[in-house]
């Protein structure tokens, strides 16, 4: 039986994450060993905390390790608005850009037929639970879902359901980029640019 | 006190790894967080053995997770041709080329003034006494160093101290790259090939 040196195992481990290919998991592994070995013990432990204690927020379904997520507990932010968005690694990224002060709840997904995946795989009955509630306060849903086909059949899916509840439903607005040089812009973002054209 | 998340602790322990920016860690601590508990169970585990069981070889200083590393032991290797490389990460460099079979030594590190690192700081003392030894095999000492001021310094150093004990020393080629358009190399490389340009 052909023997697998540590070294070869955490190089292994290391190159199934993504974007990390052989070359770069073989650098991070002698990196790994050149570090005092307190590192790697930070990093075991880190990893065992996030599994231990990291779980779904029971209300928006965000990443927490307490009771409920920080979104849902800070009494600063607004409870009128709602971002529906697919994963937690979005709420950051709507966070960083400082433009929404309202409550996230996350899918965990997109409806993607050819995959497998139907409203029932996702978080789409706890939403539209929240939704319908008597002590209901949002009064407009956002989604923030990804511009391809998996993103605007949840859109329209979602929109079905939720039409009657008297709420406002928008959808972030996908065109060019700032900064973003028209010349290189592709087909289909230049065309929803255009369709959602805002007056000036 | 401000509470640092398990997540945060994951996110900013991959980020202290050499190219793992602040968002790439955020990429990966998701990507762990959704894979199944088992892989951050492999990850640790993996990590543990790392620390535990690899050490410097005693005869050449490569990485092994034996008595003696794996170059050190093959029956099949050559004797008489040493190679000098700077660290362990470069065998596997040389080994994925092919071109070499005989021994290896590890200096761990290259001579450098400025950031106080001498000699004594490398495995050069027992470069020296391996190749001074009465039962000595080797007949000729490759220094496979990068081409730049300290690993100059250091094969010039090396060359003075193992002149006499009647060994061939060579360096390996530098020059323009298999495959590199000549247009962009920079000039030192450029010069470098002039100067060592081989007679057909």
């Amino acid at each position: 039986m052909l023997h697998i040196s540590a070294l070869e195992k955490l190089v292994h481990e290391l190159s199934r994450l993504p974007g990390i290919g052989p070359k770069t998991a073989q650098r991070l592994a002698y990196y790994i060993l050149r570090s005092p070995s307190e590192y790697s013990v930070r990093l075991s432990e880190a990893l065992h905390r996030v599994q231990a204690e990291v779980h779904s927020c029971p209300s928006c379904f965000n990443y927490t390790d307490n009771d409920l997520c920080k979104y849902c507990t800070d009494p600063h932010r607004n409870n009128e608005s709602l971002c529906v968005v697919e994963e937690p690694s979005d709420i950051m990224r709507i966070e960083s850009s400082g433009a929404f002060r309202g409550r996230y709840h996350v899918l965990h997904g997109t409806i993607s037929p050819l995959e497998g995946i139907g409203p029932q795989n996702l978080r789409i009955q706890e939403l539209i639970e929240k939704l319908s509630s008597d002590t209901r306060q949002v009064r407009e849903v956002i989604f923030a879902l990804d511009a391809d086909l998996e993103g605007d059949t949840t859109v329209l899916y979602l929109t079905k359901q939720l039409t009657g509840l008297g709420l406002k439903l928008s959808r972030i607005a996908h065109g060019v980029p700032i900064g973003g040089n028209i010349e290189y812009i592709d087909d289909r973002t230049m065309s929803r640019a255009l369709d959602n054209r805002v007056e000036l």
